[in-house]
């Protein structure tokens, strides 16, 4: 299995890149091979400081970068030797099996679309948050922020992929699903949300548990909350706020400590037919571990097989 | 100056509703005759332990209750002698100058609706939440759920409403208003939101500062946030549990502690002729004190008079 990892993406690259690289190669075990793509120039010093196991990796050197803030569609075409241009192009050759980057945000969105396909039924390719509860398990969030309109249908999809996520990812049984709403009932909410209602409700290949009001995205009601973009990015930012508060009013709170969405490492894109993995800006060493850990248990649960297979069931219904 | 209350709405009618009366007698200096509607038979013994100044308030029988989950229009339609139906009719014909309750929430909307009328050039009465800030000050956010679609149109008319409100009764001199949005930049969001930009930044009447996201909410980035109804419901249920939370796990901070929204009172309905005050369903003693407060406020301050004069203002632009 072959990782790729975009090395020059994020905040802190490429020292806290680097970092995660070691903590993952020292402490899991497994036959992954990561293919680091950044400036060699750059890379070789820190990678030697860090003494790694020469046969877990390589170097794949990019010359360009593709800065935070630069338009996505343009920087792509106008830097294809940059880290996130080579990623795209190793992935879509099959010389890696997942790609990883902390980088643009929307250069990635755009490389996963034109580089890699949807998955054949997959209207929408969706991002997701995990979502901590209380006991100590995670929920799923979806969509965060990349599909800010939506249609029933769509939701109808990020149900069937966050369910599917949620078994073999998050080993949840059975996952329950619910609709973000105003209100309990079915007929409540607004026009998408009651369209999407019955949708859910005929779907056998979910679990779907009802309406979910904005005081139980934390509870164990449901596994996995459904929801356009535009809310569920309201919601992600306004927890990770509450994070930052409780930080800064010295409230030390172990289950507060994991609104730290940064520290998870990254969301899969859902819904498209290779592992590509988004990371925060801000990811460290930690969330870098944690993003190449994600793709590896991607790979391995064979998540995406599973994808194909129930899209294409639901394609014969 | 004359303001009704429904002694029997909320979950701990008619006790916590005479609390609230009594502490509001007894703590501020007014000239305000409270009129309280409910069931003479409860209250007297009530009314009678609080030893409240008689002349102070006076009592209007209501031999009829509408529960909490009863269907609105049927309720207000079938129990003309509840607190609520009475509480409209002294309200439209003069006899009291603003009407609160803790009530039905949803018959509250529909009394609202038929008894009084909107402003002229209100396209939609909206409701709103106060956003506590760490500096002390409150922010607005609204709508927060009775407006589950909007059109741009609706969601400008939030922004000079919510202004006139923050400016009045907030005390906070010329509101900054925000868009709640999932991007910083002009161009950003769903449709409704980059339709709505423009709205806002041409609007004379208020100061638009730009979008705010989800991880600003709780800033002072802006003392005004305007959303469709869906997204604000879902933010306001969203910080209740997390105050609900850092009370189960015994965190106690003073700021967190204001995120208790139920301790607030109630969300006037803006955009109406007359002032209309709805209370969460759990409100004690202390929210309906605030809630009296509340509408002696708007009395005093001309706010709907303010809003009359905005909404005339705008037509003739």
């Amino acid at each position: 299995m072959r990782i790729g990892l975009d090395m020059m993406g994020g905040d802190f690259a490429p020292a806290e890149a680097v970092k995660g690289v070691k903590v993952y190669l020292d402490n899991v075990a497994s036959d992954v091979h990561l293919v680091l793509i950044g400036d060699e120039q750059q890379l070789a010093p820190l990678l030697t400081a860090a003494q790694l196991d020469q046969s877990k990796y390589s170097v794949v050197h990019s010359s360009q970068v593709i800065g935070m803030d630069e338009h996505p569609t343009k920087a792509l075409k106008e830097k294809p030797h940059s880290s996130i241009s080579i990623g795209f192009h190793l992935l879509k050759e099959g010389k890696v099996d997942a790609f990883i980057s902390a980088g643009n945000t929307g250069a990635m969105m755009v490389g996963t679309y034109y580089s890699i396909k949807a998955i054949e039924g997959v209207q929408r390719p969706t991002i997701s948050t995990l979502v901590p509860r209380e006991n100590g398990s995670y929920g799923l969030l979806l969509d965060v922020g990349i599909n800010a309109d939506c249609k029933p249908e769509n939701l109808a999809q990020f149900a069937l992929l966050g369910s599917l996520y949620s078994k073999h990812i998050l080993k949840v049984n059975n996952p329950k699903v619910g609709l973000l709403n105003i209100g309990e009932e079915e007929g409540k909410g607004n026009l998408l949300a009651q369209a999407t209602y019955p949708l859910l409700k005929e779907n056998k290949q979910i679990n779907f548990v009802g309406n979910i009001e904005g005081r139980d995205i934390f509870s164990e009601k449901s596994d996995v909350i459904v929801c356009e973009g535009f809310t569920g990015n309201v919601v992600l930012k306004m927890a990770e706020s509450f994070h930052e508060i409780a930080v800064k009013r010295n409230i030390h709170d172990e289950y507060i400590n994991k609104l730290d969405f940064e520290s998870y490492g990254g969301t899969p894109v859902l819904g498209v037919s290779k592992p590509v993995i988004i990371g925060h800006g801000i990811s460290k060493g930690m969330a870098f571990k944690n993003m190449i850990q994600l793709a590896q248990q991607i790979i391995d649960s064979k998540l995406l097989e599973k994808i194909k297979e129930s899209f294409v069931a639901k394609e014969v219904q």
